[in-house]
């Protein structure tokens, strides 16, 4: 039964690869979705990459790590928590084992009946996305909390110029509304 | 005439409760629409439960007191404010008269040239929605402030579990926003 | 538990009221849910009532009846049938048991472990529903097809013409396509 | 106060121009607001032409037969009838006249109070629109149907080889349904 | 080529006038295309007004100013922003130069290609009309902040009233977030 | 660079099969994006099954196959033709070449600039759905015209079942709208 793993990766990083490598490694009979959440979302702060430049670095990291047996689909927002697991359940293959360190991505699988295990290597995810965020718009290197592949590809793109822009409209959007 | 009054209802609360049984005893021969707004909303903070929940806490609630005379109608959000009293006069039963406390509601509602009243007993009920969700959060006793059949029902969906875990997730987000 | 019919009631008829009567009887400590389907759709010539006024029917028809513990609820299409049974679970109250003739309605609850029945006396509510809207679309009377108490609402928001115009658009637009 | 004339401009014909010319004549000191419906349709047999392309066409005609005081809308469906004038008031500046043959737009126009009149010279837009994109998808000269200067731009986009392929498509399909 | 200048106008104010004279004066063969951005949204702190009264605004302002030669068209959100500029261009009237302030805006058109340029006078335009909204909702005098003839319109609609009412609302709403 | 093949695939057959293998062995070093359209959809006569049970069927089948290389993504609809290409742009990975024989898909990619090529062995894969839906329906035996794989799901979900229902609906549906 395949395992599914959620997240926005906004950007894809070395806990997300070492996670998913580790998953793979555990039970490599077992072919693992990576679902690319808020497929959507593009140009803002919490979500400056589009669903097809994430697809992009995880493509990349898992051909630099020479990992195989991943599924990655993106998922657009449904914006109904009631029927969110109902949805991904429409849309994925089928999976049998949830991974996550979302309080309420485990709830909502939990009360539908699913087994939900902590990802290894994961625990502070969250944080880590918007760090790495602060530190591309903040023009600083990432060192290897990247994959060299992602951090190749976010040059490519020139994230670092992105993200400053996007924080800036960010804080003064926000000083707008502390108004 | 009957009347209409539009709460979220997050929970459904004895000041709600107190209200619909003045509107019932004043006008008992005019039915009272209860309008379960945001309905299609559950599994946040501001709006934990669903529509079918919040409709369930009403029906036991005025089952419990012995009021009749009460349709009670879930409304998913329009999300465009220029359409919301047309919005309503299309999905509603007819209705001749308004009950709120909500300033742009009355606003939206006169000018479409309704008459709008106080509801009686309910000057506070945005706060009060919020206290109790704060104090199911915290795992402390809401005492009489929800009606004794909602207070089981609270207790058997586990709502304090449920509250507690999304006080966390929204406390996350917001630290992340605020950066 | 709750009892679940599920229709269009385009418009509210006499089948319908008898079914509602037959089902609040034979289970009378049991309340029954009357969904209003489709309920955003109205001016055309499958929907041409608007969910406000179907309401409006059934609640005259259901008082002309003397029938209580009945719960009428609007609710608007979603357009994905994998998810509709949990969209309705989502905007409900609890139900148990359900009341279709609709193939496909009966087919997605029982894929989610509902137990369905046939309601009584409504073997061909479809088909009188469109009869329905051709006898008002031609001017010609109902009789006893529907409750008097509907048959008066018809009347009063001229329901014959508005039927004709739109069968008139109706076919146009058929015609249109046909080519 | 301004007056309304709604269509869908698919494409804007030698009929449009002259109810244009007319009403621009007879009210000169009235402007006319042209609001294209169905803006988002495009590359269908029914809308084979983006609002952006008939806005070009409508501005090109206007330049060609020097109207002025006419300001063109693109307005996108809402999908809910009952809405549909609140909608439009929303939107446009405020009209006080609407110019429609269309029986449901009058009805639906006059039910929220508006004055109606049948717009001169414009009984069969409706024929006269589809006519035309069948001239176009037979690759037959449009004659003098449609003003000069939107006959060219039909030439610079490749019209006719756009709706050669909209009516296959739309062949298709019907084909398919059919069974 | 006609020129675009997109914008929420919440309200039109005498920047934006100055910005759109400048722009007819300069290029006064090339029409200048006044896109109402966010038009689905009203009654919010941020965007008060309607597109309806937003469109008022504008076209009373350039009618006092006698200037001709501009599109005003409203624009509601797509919310994904890697469409938005594809949006655009299936909307409008053809169009090669875009002048923004907002970088973000400016990013997205430079992405697609276009030129953009900074709009003269318009350096502070967000806190312009933030700034104007804040008197408003303090029933203090615009001043020759706004056009004339935008001032008398205000007035009209009694936007000092609804504003208040407004910012009244979101502080209250804020307030609850910040909990 | 990715090549793309872009299908409804209700159901996968063979001959979407002999495309893949083709396309995979033609260019082996380039990855082939298969999107299943119209994700969102399901339980209706021309969209049977669900898009998780086609990416289950796509998944089984390549494996029997021996195929690798290849990406699928469920993809849902967007009814947006003008922003359809700009869409997939922004949910895929990287793609440069396009396979279809949908003379639509075919106009939209080559507005856009992108080359599109007629895939191999895949001229009437249309034809061939409907066949396949209709052998379903009619309980008749599909033969070679699936991979063994996808049959053994096809009995395992009772597709034939589910298609004499949903051609039972149609039909039925269909006559109202005759009428």
């Amino acid at each position: 039964m395949r395992g599914l793993l959620v997240g926005r990766f906004q950007p894809f990083h070395a806990g997300h690869l070492g996670t998913v490598r580790r998953l793979r490694t555990e039970a490599s009979d077992e072919e693992l979705i990576v679902a690319i959440g808020s497929a959507e979302q593009s140009y803002t702060w919490e979500n400056p990459f589009t669903a097809s430049e994430r697809f992009e670095m995880i493509a990349r990291a898992l051909a630099e790590a020479s990992i195989d047996g991943v599924l990655v689909v993106p998922v657009a927002d449904i914006h109904r928590h009631a029927l969110w697991v109902r949805y991904l359940e429409g849309l994925l293959p089928e999976f049998g084992r949830v991974y996550t360190n979302n309080p309420l991505t485990r709830l909502l699988f939990e009360k539908s009946g699913y087994r939900v295990e902590r990802p290894p290597l994961l625990d502070r995810t969250h944080l880590e996305g918007r760090k790495l965020r602060e530190l591309l718009a903040s023009g600083r290197p990432l060192g290897n909390r990247v994959p060299r592949s992602v951090a190749r590809y976010l040059a490519e793109i020139d994230a670092a110029g992105r993200l400053a822009l996007l924080r800036g409209a960010a804080t003064a959007r926000s000083g707008t509304r502390r108004r």
